[in-house]
């Protein structure tokens, strides 16, 4: 079937799946061509061209019933990166426990799988949840109930070996809450709220390595037009995140804000403590009429009700998104450790041609900029666009 | 059966295969004992010793009947090198798009898969073709016929990050057509003819990298005994390529040929245009019987008719095969640029215990150079033999 | 099952098989607060914290009856670690020949997987083996009966690509043999002797890089208590390994000793041949009844009476296991090229769910130290204790 390799034994205590990805993208961005990184002289530019964005495999399974693993790799640009690799038991009612490798919990939008997402890359508020909530090593006890979610964990770094020398591991501890009070296929209200503290250890590194936040224009492009560069001397982090989202029918609506206070090892003067937030609001129409789906917090893509067929005459699902979001990496406090202000404006286009083939075209427009990252050669402010697409096989 | 894991849904339209393949090499080398690097009195020498030349996972499937993709690994040396990675729409009759990481369209050599050569490596051409025309992301349009053959695509660079900074990639675009006038199971004639034209991004970036074309004498020598170095300030290279070869039961006999200019940027004035050029001619005979496939403009190797067992007293199938191949990488425009001029005889032994195992025995005699890229101690051209077995298990 | 993904041709002369394992470990240590380097004033300190041990994932199958062929990667730390990459031919009765990357033939605890072994780590006689009679691309022949097996192997150097420039491989021989004069289920007394010789190349190279014997206290920590360091002008290692193990009902005792000596190009005067020795002894108690297993050689773990079931009340089985090791890295002549001296006590406690998932808590205590790689900041000796705890899952 359309779902890969797909084993199970006669009694269901046995399964075994092997999935993949293919995400090859090409990008093409407008207003780069005379750029210096802020305060050089150094000439700066968006790469233009191909990539393959993503490239996984994916190995998950159940042994004796109660006793899931997945372990899902990503060779993409010539090295591995380890995904979801974790060992998971259900045998208790209400209640699973994950160990290993996964995301840790927070932001319904960092949750989201990038096969299902409505754009091709998160929204600008990622800048502050990936150096930072994103996978790591750890153990998570979740409940999840068919209209309420709650999840409680404890991380350590991630599988990437030690950034820096000699030092024990930082650690974390965050919670993610979700309650959809309307729940029905084609009417629901999600809501939710979610917590981080991270420790960094002794080298000041985060879970996956120093902490730097910013955001580039396209995976692929090397532009930064935020970017707060290292923050040193930084002692803990907490982070607050809320949730809201709409679906009906064939429209959906929603949001998200996530707050986050650094707190600074106070060794050196000028390392205040720093405060950065960022946002988004989306809403998307699927023009053929099918529903995006909805299961214990977190959305999934449509499934086209025809599939693309020429023979047929038929042509899969079509799917229109907009999206506005907002990142401030200027935390006010002296002008070092000032990443800039940004906001952005996201046109997506998708078309579904069935379960397992999707193209993506999105349009990003840069709106407004303060303090950025990179200067036009004249000293004035980029305005830098960039047009995406995607071809996407996931299985 | 011997194609690996196999699967497919009743009505045909999702199937699924895993396959891999390990080939573990030994070489050994004379008249390397005594060599330096050209112009200098660096040491160089002829890596003896074990390798894994290739070891390849590769996951392909067909989606909805039209949708195919195919992945494909190689681990060797303890580091990711992504093959193919592709998706491809077969919906439309006559024509196959393929979308992703593939072989560009250019020389029958290149096209066919390392577990079909003859020989355990490349011929000296393949020094022109391996920088320029292997791999890249790009989209191919082509049609498939009984007796012919058409291709066009256009690329981007290759998976592997980009070598130097900041850059749009830059592009290509090519093109290969066969034609086989005689095409019956044991009498072949096969005709082909390719053409490319790459244009280089301001950095100076190649598919994969700089510019360098060069051969080794065995994949894990490290020694190269013609070498142009990087060829610096390229803007755009041409390649043709011309294909002959037949094929008379148990008898193949062919050739190919490519040229390719190099077109400078000019910016320095020792930098002119060059070209170079290489070719190669080959015959092999299946003592025991077997003939040689082709398919769709492809090469492929021959299938025993009976199995080695020491059972049944059955030997499987062997085959002995020749090629002299010239490149010659003085482009004949002062001595800057000149890689050198190289003639290589390879005597080939090889034996197919049946499809999935098959054990070979080069033997490569330096024949001719001309300012190559190493030489003696006492300031000699060189005289390097290289004797190389392989173990190859593929499915 | 809880093999993975099996498959078989209806004669089963074609199999395949798809495997993994996922070792998530967590690991403390005390005593570790005020370290230096040796001879320094470089802060040294056991990194604690969380770390994915081995994420694995293999594919073995049988071709034509009589070849088979196993590849076996390892993706944690995010990189590429080829383990096992071998072809296999059991046509011949009494022999089997490998050819590939493979363990080469040297100690019982080498031997036995990671997924078997009493200990989450291997004891101090390891740091002589895992630098020199681990894994290798070589060719080894051996014969497997009931009660005794023999093998022999050549050996070049490993899949990873040379630590340094230009120079042929080196080479190796080894052999081991074993023999069980009581082979019962639950009795039973095994014997070994294993021999190996490796000449290194031009470059001082041993298999997969220099000679350096050191032994790290837990394998994320990065703090070596004994350490050689680098081992120069070294021309051939010559090695003598003894086995003995008994089995009775839940219990086993056992242990093993490693002799090696180190001979020196003798280039410069303070480059003296030098011999190093190790030991380990060890004891294991089933507490819930279960025997381990034994076949051709090696060891492998129990498998549960009854498997782990909340709802069945069961309780799978535990396993209380202890370990005296020993390493003298002190080759007495001179005070360079000593790395110390090391006695060790690792108690093990082990919980087997089932087939497939285990538990493992160990204590290691560090006994006694002569001449360490670190010291206190004051001046004295180190004292560092270990608590280490995996999530085991393998198929």
């Amino acid at each position: 079937g359309n779902k890969g390799v797909e084993f199970e034994s006669a009694d269901k205590d046995f399964k075994f799946r092997m999935g993949g990805r293919i995400h090859a993208d090409a990008s093409y961005s407008s207003g780069d061509d005379n750029l210096v990184n802020r305060g050089t002289t150094t000439h700066a530019e968006a790469n233009d061209g191909t990539e393959i964005r993503r490239a996984r495999i994916e190995m998950l399974g159940t042994f004796y019933k109660d006793w899931d693993f997945k372990s899902q790799w990503d060779f993409a640009d010539n090295s591995v990166s380890t995904k979801d690799l974790f060992i998971q038991y259900t045998g208790l009612k209400d209640f699973e426990f994950t160990a290993g490798q996964q995301k840790q919990a927070f932001s319904r939008e960092l949750q989201e799988s990038s096969n299902d997402m409505l754009f091709m890359e998160r929204s600008l508020m990622n800048a502050l949840n990936e150096p930072t909530v994103d996978r790591a090593i750890g153990l998570n006890v979740g409940s999840f109930q068919k209209d309420w979610t709650g999840q409680v964990g404890i991380y350590g770094d991630t599988i990437a070996p030690p950034a820096t020398g000699v030092a024990d591991e930082g650690w974390a501890i965050n919670s993610r809450w979700t309650y959809a009070p309307i729940n029905e296929k084609t009417k629901l209200i999600h809501l939710g709220i979610a917590g981080n503290h991270r420790n960094l250890n002794a080298n000041n590194d985060v879970a996956g390595g120093v902490l730097r936040l910013r955001s580039e224009t396209s995976h692929m492009s090397n532009l930064f037009l935020i970017d707060t560069g290292t923050i040193a001397g930084v002692d803990a982090i907490d982070m607050v995140g809320l949730e809201a989202n709409g679906l009906y029918g064939p429209f959906t609506i929603g949001g998200e804000y996530t707050k986050m206070w650094v707190e600074r090892k106070n060794a050196v003067a000028s390392q205040s403590n720093l405060d950065y937030s960022a946002w988004y609001t989306e809403a998307s129409w699927t023009i053929t009429g099918e529903s995006r789906k909805y299961k214990k917090g977190k959305f999934y893509k449509l499934s086209p009700k025809q599939n693309f067929s020429l023979k047929n005459g038929t042509w899969g699902a079509w799917e229109l998104a907009g999206r506005y979001s907002e990142a401030d990496l200027n935390s006010g406090v002296g002008t070092a450790d000032n990443g800039g202000q940004m906001s952005l404006l996201t046109v997506a286009l998708n078309w579904y041609l069935n379960d397992t083939i999707r193209f993506m075209a999105d349009y990003n427009k840069t709106l407004d900029l303060n303090r950025p990252a990179v200067a036009t050669v004249g000293g004035g402010e980029p305005n830098v666009d960039t047009f995406m697409l995607r071809g996407q096989l996931a299985f």
